[in-house]
């Protein structure tokens, strides 16, 4: 077995091994001249990075992590669901972590990963994930990652999500073609890349409508059972109180709903709602919930059937995939189809 | 470090590993004649049972499984973090492994167990689990096990349930307080323990209002939730339809909720409703479901602190709870306060 490893490249190239990885796994992180001094070095060296022999001296676990912010949400629920699928069939054992949206959390999981415990790790980030550092660290260890509809924008790993932008721009068109004048995007506090793209779909098709889009459109609910309902209560509440919602998450239906009864405001006819959710409850609400439905199980099937993929390869660095699923526009009573004509692009 | 270990008592006595291992943890399983034999025999050898150095010897992972049928239940979810909270304090990571009712899942997962990879299990059985072997194992390997809401009656552990009997006896009482004559329990599959405890308290309430109690009185729906539908469907659209329903587990109040609308069956009036469930959902469904809510969390908080202090003393054979907490009847809509003299005994 070779002698030159990460360590030593680091070393010699004065650079350090987190970029030494990144440059020989083709990361966009790294400028073209140190990529070509690593990969000039590595082949002057004889370097093989020979992930496989580093997987066989680690023994295999025959087990996946699955790294989620919490499981009471319908969407994780179904997504593991899928992912057990899979595992079942290739013999491997399924672990799952919670984060409860704690960037700390998820780092000492990640730690927990390291260590020989899983062979590959599927994970969906917690709201308070900006940093790359602790993924960077699993995959020199050579265990592979693939994320799950909460992704980060700049790790280069294989990302399977669903068409945030589209959906909240359907959502939104949907809306303003029932007449609605004064949308608001709910959201549960500073949410990631993933509501980025929700909210850039929200805004053009308010842009679209000719419709107000200042910061008021976007009303952050903090992330407690008690401030969520008060931040709902008053913006229900106000003078200007919104005719639409779009809510990011399935937990701030229950209580958009349960404040529409004690306001006495009709969901359908005074304020239309939708909400980005699996939940089978959905369709026994009075109004029944028009959902953006996100394929929860089918994002699960596909993000373990890659990683099973990169782990038959034997290596972090296996074909990098971005698959890009569509949600689809569940529509019931609470946000109805409408006769109006539409104000939205085509 | 004594050379008497189980093997040679076992070996001497010619009984299994199991059978000492139970012995000298005082198993109702074992005789009184066989315990004897066993311990005069340890004490004769000097046989230490030492966990503690056993546990030392095997490297912590401060980390415990939480093994449950499946996450898509709010109680699990809710009793999950219940368990966190506490495991957090310790310092210790959660592993979630789901059985999706199988035991032969259950069996492989706690196979996955026995290897150093956790300390300690929380154990929620599945619906197939009737034997206790795989779980003798584990205790055998010194890991301590310990039992929550779904247990097993003849397993020598602690376990932390709810008030079954009780619980399901109220909820009857109420519907028969309101005028119900034709009381239906609605299960999925065969339940296990816990569910006989819980058609023990129905059945003990309908003996005392003098109501029909026959084989008609449990309707069991496969554990799938197109064959689920037919099931309730065919129950609701009968000549002899129940005028009241108690749904064992939250995802049979869908169903019922969909099938009353479809039929044109007004909930409340025409049929009343109580399901054990502790979703937040109840509260905005119209009407309003009534529920027998475990308390999840707390039943998790417990399970949690018990099996702690099992690590603690480092034996899987530490001080045996029963904790048995109490349900609340939260009354809603869909099963009123009634006004009705009561006709169940007090």
């Amino acid at each position: 077995m070779s002698q030159v490893n990460l360590q030593l490249l680091a070393k010699e190239l004065g650079l350090s091994i987190g970029t030494v990885s990144k440059a020989l796994r083709d990361s966009h992180e790294i400028s073209i001249e140190t990529k070509k001094s690593v990969l000039d070095l590595a082949k002057k060296l004889n370097y093989s990075p020979n992930p496989y022999a580093s997987s066989l001296r680690r023994k295999r676990s025959n087990t996946i992590a699955v790294i989620i912010p919490e499981v009471a949400d319908s969407f994780f629920s179904l997504a593991i669901k899928g992912i057990e699928e899979v595992a079942q069939q290739k013999g491997y054992h399924v672990l799952i972590y919670l984060t409860y949206e704690s960037y700390e959390k998820e780092q000492k999981i990640l730690e927990d990963c390291k260590n020989g415990r899983v062979d590959g790790v599927l994970i969906s980030v917690s709201i308070e994930t900006t940093s790359l550092s602790h993924i960077d660290e699993l995959q020199e260890h050579n265990i592979p990652v693939v994320f799950f509809d909460r992704t980060l924008e700049k790790v280069t790993a294989s990302k399977i999500t669903t068409d945030d932008f589209d959906s909240a721009y359907k959502a939104t068109a949907h809306l303003v073609n029932c007449g609605c004048k004064n949308i608001v995007y709910l959201s549960i506090a500073d949410m990631l890349f993933m509501n980025n793209n929700r909210i850039a779909g929200f805004r053009k098709a308010l842009a679209e409508a000719n419709l107000n889009d200042d910061t008021k459109q976007i009303v952050n609910c903090p992330n407690n059972a008690a401030s969520t309902y008060t931040t709902i209560k008053h913006l229900l509440s106000g003078e200007d109180k919104p005719d639409g919602i779009i809510a990011s998450v399935e937990k701030l239906a229950i209580p958009v709903y349960a404040i529409c009864d004690e306001l006495g405001i009709q969901i359908s006819s005074q304020l239309k709602v939708v909400c980005f959710s699996t939940t089978a409850y959905a369709q026994i609400l009075k109004p029944g919930l028009t959902t953006i439905t996100q394929p929860a199980n089918e994002i699960g099937k596909i993000a373990a059937t890659v990683l099973f993929k990169s782990l038959r390869k034997a290596s972090a660095s296996a074909d990098i995939e971005h698959i890009v699923l569509p949600s689809e526009l569940q529509i019931r009573e609470s946000a109805p189809e409408c006769s109006l004509p539409s104000n939205t692009a085509d």
